[in-house]
């Protein structure tokens, strides 16, 4: 099953040359969850061939505006591209005083729903449940109520091995039990072992995004063990009283997160304008844990094992 | 004295390809008066070398999204970039609420202060006045309120022809009167004739920019004679009943206006995303009104004679 995320922009605050505001696409079997979305996302799926019609879910972590101010744009063309299936918006219940009003100066009626589910910035929560995934919102600690979010695959069925069924004439009517992983006795009362007629499913992956927040372990329990960890280092650590006065995380950080709560993977994102070039940002976090890339515009990474 | 339109954004609605929603830069005698702000437009401001600092004045033409969706971050980005100068904001009254709600959710208190001039839509107005400009709010005809900006060169004074006030020994307290036109009688009785110390200046120049708007002549006589008319031109005219009925105008009807009203110079803009190419569209304008041209990202029209 397709696990891969997108990067749309990798820029805090202020745009700077090809650098944009925050926004990630998230493709989970198919299906594309979108988070944040800075000023000029759209163009940037534009630019990306990322089709916002295949979007029914977006998170948007707080409301500062370099993580939402491209929502309305984009909401905006969803409805003169005569979309009418139902979108769900994870967000801070503000958002939607933000939505309305602008709708309303433009009298614009959306031609179709939008379901907000409201983040709440002092304890996760289950947020969103499909056949594919469960969504977790993580508590930050930013200068405004944030959350980050956490996207785990759910344990799927064991795989039926088809010869083995034909060879064991195993009847169509015990398939499901056999995918929960039961065991098949035979009219004759052989006992089949599962593992004789189903493989392991592959595991589940997890996907966590901490977007804006000062270095805190309030939330490293529960970003244990993922499999891929995308977290803010908007400095790098000369910098870590500016971070800690504006309630970022620095690089050298970001590693110390990533290696702390066992991360498989790191990437870094949500870099100040004044680093033009990123490779310091990079190699700070590196020597803390190795496995770390930069979440920059256009890069795509797959969760693999 | 320079008086020149640098093109941010010429599509309508939505943004394709490499098109972005409506934003222009005027630069008159070294200083920048932005027009309209879709989303993005910091974005092509930093793609094009325009500077933000240099920008004092702002005029919004109305409040569909393609029109405004940049502002935000634009203020958002002076604010974190230093600024303090206060900037001028003529824009519909809803605006400033628009911009309030999303500063209040954000904790932002600018560092500068905007001053909000609100345009009407139902009749024209001066709504600024420089040593160098006057600009009127032109009221246009569009879904809802709108209005398009009118911007005049001030009439400069005659210019002193050093070299004939040496000759003729005049003294330095009949300048001021030489540049507004009057003669000078020597302390012998002659009249030397205002033409023979001063030269004539440059002709105001002026700029109309009629951004979205049904085909209408209600501000016909307003915009006649301008130097430069940037007029939308959403469809071409096989789409007729379609501009009419959203408010907008095709590029036949852009010929019509800029015909009818004596332009020197036409611009289309506010592509409908429809359109891959532009040709099509300039060539249909053309056929009316031979001396236009495509306001297209990037491009910058001297304003001349």
């Amino acid at each position: 099953m397709k696990f891969e995320v997108t990067i749309l922009g990798s820029s805090s605050a202020t745009p700077i040359f090809n650098r944009n505001p925050s926004s990630q696409v998230l493709n989970i079997n198919e299906r594309l969850y979108l988070i944040d979305c800075g000023e000029g996302t759209q163009q940037q799926m534009l630019h990306f061939g990322v089709k916002a019609s295949r979007i029914d879910n977006i998170f948007i972590s707080h409301l500062h505006g370099d993580h939402y101010l491209g929502l309305l744009g984009l909401l905006s063309s969803m409805h003169l591209n005569g979309r009418t299936k139902p979108l769900n918006l994870f967000a801070p219940a503000p958002l939607k005083e933000i939505i309305d009003v602008q709708l309303k100066y433009s009298e614009t009626v959306l031609q179709y729903p939008i379901n907000y589910v409201f983040t709440v910035p002092d304890k996760a929560n289950v947020i969103f449940d499909n056949q594919d995934i469960v969504v977790e919102s993580i508590p930050l600690d930013h200068r405004i109520d944030c959350t980050g979010f956490l996207f785990r695959q759910k344990k799927r069925n064991r795989k039926l091995l088809k010869d083995k069924l034909e060879e064991f004439n195993v009847p169509i009517e015990y398939y499901t039990a056999l995918k929960k992983g039961v065991d098949y006795t035979a009219p004759d009362g052989t006992v089949y072992k599962n593992e004789t007629l189903t493989s392991a499913p592959e595991e589940p992956k997890s996907y966590a995004y901490c977007s804006d927040t000062i270095y805190s372990e309030s939330y490293f329990k529960q970003i244990s063990n993922v499999d891929l960890l995308y977290h803010e280092s908007t400095f790098l650590n000369d910098m870590l009283e500016r971070a800690q006065s504006t309630y970022h995380t620095t690089a050298l950080q970001a590693g110390q997160v990533a290696l702390k709560t066992n991360a498989k993977k790191l990437l870094l994102g949500h870099f100040s304008a004044r680093y033009k070039t990123l490779n310091e940002l990079l190699d700070e976090a590196k020597t803390v844990f190795p496995d770390t890339e930069l979440a920059v515009e256009g890069k795509t990474f797959v969760i693999e094992y």
